[in-house]
């Protein structure tokens, strides 16, 4: 039995997800994003924290938190997780109203599973209540990380701590006011097995020597006051109980964590490219030239109907690789998150695109989401792997079956 | 609930199919075409026969028999059929092997569902053994049967007969010596509504009047003994006992007849695709050039990477189109049918041409199974009903959900 | 003859052209930006005023001046100039260093055909010396300017003056402290022959009733301090000889205009695709990733392959239209005109893109200068005229080849 | 100074040979292709005689003789013959008629170039009159012939013959009747440089020990007469004054034949654009669906305009890469050539496909060329090396620029 649909259970939560980001959250988008404009963009502002705070007391209020959580919330399955991130998809503040928001969920993941009993007093309860954030440092500037064995920032013993000495960038969310911890990889050996000289450790975001460089700009746009922020390490002291696990097991961690957020990001990003679909009917429907609504003109028939194609086709697939995560096998699940991980930003770029396209010039404006939607769906091709990576797990994975046949 | 896997009752019916195609149906491919060559291409040699009515016997011996049907078969849903004959489409023979051919099985629904007992004796009964064949003529040379309420050939009552008069063409499977019953779509008004002047009447395929003109082909292929007949009809008498239903319901007949049929030759290209990617792959890994195996040169990763990801959505939106028709709501799995019909051929289409390339002249030619392949998925972009008219009714049922919402 | 090569006389000016834009202008752009970001976005900083002016002066010094221009500069041809404006492409102040920037240089076309000698006296001259700078108001926000009849902004004769009440968007240049004059297509009539109710009238950009009131941003770039302004016009009052030409004969002046403005762009954009493609390969022979150079990995070497195919046959299809309207007749280089404005943004946004995903996240950052020219060349698919409105151009005067055949 | 144009020269016999073909030749290519059908395929009836020598006597006659030829010809330049060789593109006759055809302009090339004066006097004159054709040999059935080096037909010296032992295949043009001489790529050596080890040998077709296994079929077509024989030589002794050039500099001579005829194919593969772009629009303007013609419906004139677009480009490259072999630095010519061999196939099947699909199931069947014309252009894609082989060249090409640059 394979099971892709929505569960009677799920019915009425999703129903209330959706209202929420519909009703609720979708229509205060603009207002924090105006807020974020006003004063230094880096901190809150009395309304924009009345927003976000006051949008996560209601979920809260209604049993919609840490709904990604299959211990805290409603034990959902991936399965089902994928019809509410889709939702999620479909408002900017919706993943953080239902603290289901990345890196978070992905370093609370790593705090359940790999953390001290004092890691997770200290980070994941706080974590969990959604009182502060976290960010999670991996890529460096001076190398490719889409082969993370390059990974490079220094980690040495010193009695009883690690100094560390580096640099990281794209450290999503570390330009939040209330980002409070850092997962970071270090490298911790230069010998050994290619995959176990790197370590995980855990410190406080204020620990001295820790510098903010400055923010990336996606597109022009800094995204904050999340920000993906160039930090550098120096002469960095942490104590050794915050690495986690021991030293060198860095991959074993980051491969135990990078599942799943990849598949939110995939299920998100269906939500989006529905949005989008959504926004380029509306177009076509109220919008005339030539004397006719734009649906009429042109190929705008055939627009819509791949663009529907092509949602169909990715959600199925982001539902089998959900499926087959919950099946418990990570290995036989593996190339299908890669699959998704393609496909989903994929299509849901194209389809984006051809929304602005629709909407001409206010398409590419700050008067509709398209254009930002469009440019953090851009990223989805880089994060967590390029696309040529991803392609290249499932061709060997499918080539593997030929030669293992062989023998 | 939407379950798309593999249930526990066809798990042993898609291996025992499986099994056939590969082991016994697909090594006789080749030695049947070269009978074809062998005298007259219409007719059979003894091995030719030999080949396929000994098959058949095989297959109704191992209970695979008239596997399409609800009715006589294994009461399989459509989402359970699509696995068995996404198998049929890895071999030439194998949907006639297991009675599960175009146009038989739509054929053979029509008499089912509205046939009169005479016919049901006369033609049903045959057809479900597997003793006879059938065609179905709809398209005519001189009108776009895109639009089928341009069809043409006149019918016109005189006494207890009707006289057809005018032209048939891509009458598939009117070559074969077998095929025994004809059901041909005709005008038989030019007034009143639109859907309500044409017709459905069955008629025995030596008819005096009729005569096969020639057969049309596909890319140089005619197909034989199979054929797609271009067929002239002149003052051809048929007993107005043979009307199915009753004049001007043709259309409310072809729409009963289409649906399943459409996904039947989608799940098979699913089957195709697979087919296509396996011989890429071997070849990938088999042939060397620059001192290395193709696999491993230039861009072929992400070929075979994306002639998968292609491969799986295809498969999940033919089970869902199939699921939606299990439903039982034939307006709402009508969209669904229409995505798939563009999409299957699509990625068929793609993923063959790209393994001829892998192949080099080979792939073109007589010494794999591609070129064939590629031709006769070629017609499913216009088979019952071209890419663009499928892509209008995806969009229109799109734009619907907006326009309602309206009112 | 069809000479689409650079002739004798334009090679030298090609390779001042050529070095002053690699060795001069282009190490200039990264500060001009970061100047930008330095107090008020819409005024200059010293440095900024330095850097611009001190290129203007070296570009006037070197006899590379108002290159565009038929009548004041070298006097080139349409396809001369085509090889220049293509290394302009590749410095972001290349064009405005050259005094041929958009809109100024439609701008003093239409001054220079079609303005009154008091308008030469007063907005020509010091357009032509570098001093001020112009916009050209077309588009409005509630209409389809797809479809340019149906611009609205009143225009109301009142004794001698004119008065104009309604909006514009996307000025272009219109938040330059420097721009002094607007060109404003309005409405004068609403009767009459559809392309004959519409006037062209030129005004001070200090005009009181004229309000800005925001910056268009272009994937959250505002592009200060250029920028597309949103603008407001009140009971604004323009004496009646700021009228061009007359009332009603707007679109005779805009269709005078908009040719070799969609050409500039066009010629650019090849050089923004060959800035890409440079960008791309020497970041795919530096990088490492897997023990080998980036060029060397997956399908890497099609994309580089591939880009250079697009390239070259955007550029000859830049030159033929160039070509075209070098040869005189507007009319049968129109279709050539919207060949080109839809090819080249295509390619140039195609090839921008994969040079994206070659560096990483790097590439969306403000660390290369791809994620803002992938931002401006996403507007020119916009801009003077979507796509499908030169599609629609292109397909019918196909469609008329064969139409007046028949006659 | 490029000049792409039509020559003044070139003007009337442009004219003359476009007039020829639409009005002499393209009219009885279905009924030559009518003629292959009685009788053996692989001999000529004598109406099948009559049409084709009778067109080749009106060529002749019109001075329309060896225009591909620079020395016997008009010493038509290779940008000249471009334009003639795309009116040759449409009809199948064509070539031939103008004596313009493949592989016997290569080979008579060889002759000219690297024959002694015995293989002129007994193959070059008969091949420049039209009496006889000739078959190249290069490909072998278990070898990839991507990288030529694999060759390995045998070729041993025994006294004064060599001594050849092996298969060849795809060896156009050896099924007519009239092929009188094959040159042979063999192998003569197994050490040495990798480049030196092949020969290229010229034969009688009917010399001892050569057997034709068999007509090697494209899409299901033999392409009798013509045809692409399968070929197998036991023993076959040749004298050694055969050989080419002498041993070791088969690749040599092939690198001399190949430029030239890789242009040819590309020259006619826009024709066939061209002519399907023609089929295209008159289909989409004389037929009707939902009572308007095809051509106003959904996207049509988007694939309309889109084919304009790529033809023109194309035919730009073509002649680009014409112009760099008229400059006679082969070297430089090279990428060029390279680059029209994968975009002019590319470009004319996608056209031919999107034209097969307005016509519906008559495109896909021997009512119309396209079919034809689509399994012709597919073979291009492998010819003279497949596209991967040609991308990689011009990649290479253009990383050269980059790594020399280092230096």
């Amino acid at each position: 039995m394979m099971d892709l649909g929505i569960s009677q259970r799920l019915h009425p939560i999703r129903e209330a997800v959706a209202a929420m980001v519909r009703d609720e959250i979708a229509p205060l988008d603009a207002e924090y994003f105006a807020e974020v404009e006003v004063g230094d963009r880096w901190s809150f502002t009395p309304r924009q924290r009345e927003i976000i705070e006051g949008l996560k007391a209601k979920a809260k209020a209604a049993g919609l938190w840490n709904l990604w959580s299959p211990v805290t919330g409603h034990a959902l399955s991936t399965v089902e997780y994928a019809y509410l991130a889709e939702e999620m998809g479909k408002a900017h503040l919706a993943p953080e109203t239902f603290n289901c928001n990345a890196p978070d969920t992905g370093n609370m993941e790593v705090f359940e599973k790999y953390g001290t009993d004092p890691m997770k007093d200290r980070w994941l309860k706080p974590l969990l209540a959604g009182e502060i954030r976290s960010a999670y440092l991996m890529t460096e500037p001076d190398v490719a990380s889409s082969d993370a064995t390059n990974i490079a920032l220094s980690c040495v013993r010193d009695g009883d701590d690690y100094v560390l000495n580096g640099e990281k960038w794209w450290a999503t969310g570390a330009g939040d006011p209330r980002c409070a911890v850092y997962i970071v990889m270090v490298r911790t050996a230069h010998e050994g097995p290619k995959h176990q000289q790197h370590s995980m450790i855990v410190m406080p975001s204020d620990t001295p020597g820790i510098e903010k460089l400055r923010a990336m700009e996606v597109y022009g746009d800094d995204e904050a006051p999340h920000g993906h922020m160039h930090i550098r390490f120096t002469d960095v002291r942490v104590p050794v109980e915050n690495m986690l696990l021991g030293e060198g097991r860095g991959f074993e961690i980051s491969q135990g964590r990078l599942g799943p957020g990849r598949i939110h990001h995939c299920m998100r990003a269906i939500g989006m490219a529905e949005k989008a679909l959504a926004l380029m009917i509306r177009r076509s429907l109220s919008r005339e030239a030539f004397g006719k609504p734009l649906a009429q003109l042109g190929g705008n028939y055939d627009y819509i109907a791949n663009a529907r194609m092509q949602i169909e086709q990715a959600r199925l697939l982001c539902l089998k690789a959900a499926w087959m995560m919950d099946q418990g096998d990570a290995r036989a699940a593996a190339p299908w998150i890669s699959q998704i991980k393609v496909e989903a930003p994929r299509i849901a770029l194209e389809i984006t695109d051809q929304a602005v396209q629709m909407f001409g010039a206010q398409g590419i404006s700050q008067d509709t989401p398209l254009a930002r939607q469009w440019a953090h769906l851009r990223t989805l091709r880089l994060a967590d792997g390029p696309d040529a990576v991803h392609r290249r797990q499932v061709a060997r994975a499918e080539l593997r079956k030929y030669t293992q046949e062989k023998v």
